[in-house]
């Protein structure tokens, strides 16, 4: 590796919800400088086409890498699904992404070899979480469902309102039935929806929190490649934006969990 | 005029949710020739910074301008609640928005004047209603909500889920409690959900579809003006987007009521 140890780590998603693999990686390496790219003004990904998702996460890779980052994540689960390919063709440091990460913490997670997934209609669609769970374990059953209502509930705040009750359950019906024994959350923003996810599946559901899936792999890496920062100083944190701040503060802060520190406007 | 009346009607909006003003447009103006640009790669717009809104709509309006359309109808109330001034001096041709048009009629409906109002929050967050209804009632007393779920549900085609019913009835709690006569449905969208807001509303409250009220303007304007296509043809209809048009040619005829035409990708 050429790249210095201290340059810091690139995380990047369609808005607000890579926050969770932004915490995530807080906690698990804490000596780790962090640039975030969150493409608030653009967002959400999920429900737009692999075209346009493809031209727009090539935007943020080219963004990152003039900032020197050492390594790339993808926390978005809609651009891990459909563009992944075309950002490891664009970077040259590592790029890791929330769907392999998630697959691998699934198959080990599994008794019953019966996993559910649930993401955006993009995410789902891609079929990129049953090709990735299939590369690792050719027998397990994937039952995959769409929920497009999920990202608005969360970002409204209301994460045990009885309206995500009954939503809950009837996008959950589908694979209830197959009685999977492990649920991916195959979106950064659905780790807020746990408490409600777990109550409705019942304590025997495992639940796969992308999120801590994506900072388990990371340090992984970075042990094994020798790249973590030497200086065990407090890290620097700095988070873009392409729309004004405002409403990503105030949100943000409920997916980080602290305060966020410096966030600034880019225009792609 | 120099505008040539055969030339088309200009309709922008953030994405599908304008269709419902074409639709209305079609049957009160059916010799009329109409050019939607609908932003489907950028959308929604109400959660956007005002700044950003006024950059996209600015684009939008040089591109429907090139076009040679003979009136602007600005058929997102987000845009035309920050970023109508703007698309004014832009514009060389007339311009109509879904605002002022609402608060005439709704104006004109109320008997108590209690008039409440819903839509994204970008929308209610500017006031532009009820600065547009005060200009014509200082009486007026207007009582606004946002309601930044319904985009969503209705999109997910939920029009009368049990989940809807139940946020629906949360979000017009405040409003119902002020006695209102009159409710603006201040977002293109929520005419789709008109039959369940009568029904928790009440038939003696009287629902104002933003879509209606402004092809009733829009057709004001054009007899007043003379500029009505002279030409008694089935009239042409295109379909501009940002996006590729999958989703908005499956989603889009449910907003049309029938089945688009020629629906073309640009980028901006």
């Amino acid at each position: 590796m050429n790249t210095k140890t201290n340059n810091a780590i690139g995380v990047f998603d369609s808005g607000i919800g890579g926050l969770t693999v932004v915490r995530s990686l807080m906690e698990r390496l804490p000596f780790e400088n962090i640039i975030y790219f969150g493409d608030t003004a653009r967002v959400p990904y999920g429900i737009k086409s692999v075209e346009t998702i493809n031209r727009y996460a090539a935007q943020i890779t080219e963004f990152l890498i003039k900032k020197d980052v050492k390594l790339l994540i993808v926390a978005c689960n809609t651009m891990a699904a459909v563009a992944h390919q075309s950002i490891i063709d664009l970077s040259p440091v590592p790029v890791l992404e929330v769907i392999d990460a998630s697959a691998r913490i699934a198959t080990k997670s599994t008794r019953t070899k019966s996993i559910g997934v649930i993401g955006t209609p993009a995410t789902i669609n891609s079929n990129a979480y049953t090709r990735a769970i299939h590369l690792l374990d050719k027998e397990a059953k994937v039952f995959s469902q769409a929920c497009p209502l999920f990202v608005p509930l969360v970002e409204e705040g209301w994460f045990d309102h009885p309206a995500t009750k009954l939503i809950v359950q009837e996008y959950l019906k589908p694979v209830i039935a197959e009685q999977i024994d492990t649920l991916v959350l195959g979106c950064t923003h659905y780790p807020l929806l746990k408490p409600l996810l777990q109550d409705i599946l019942g304590p025997e559901v495992t639940l796969i929190d992308s999120a801590e899936a994506m900072a388990d792999i990371a340090a992984d890496l970075i042990n094994k490649q020798n790249m973590g920062n030497q200086n065990c100083l407090p890290p620097d944190y700095v988070f873009y934006v392409s729309d004004l701040p405002y409403r990503f503060q105030t949100i943000g802060e409920r997916f980080l969990g602290r305060t966020l520190g410096r966030v600034e406007l880019v225009s792609l």
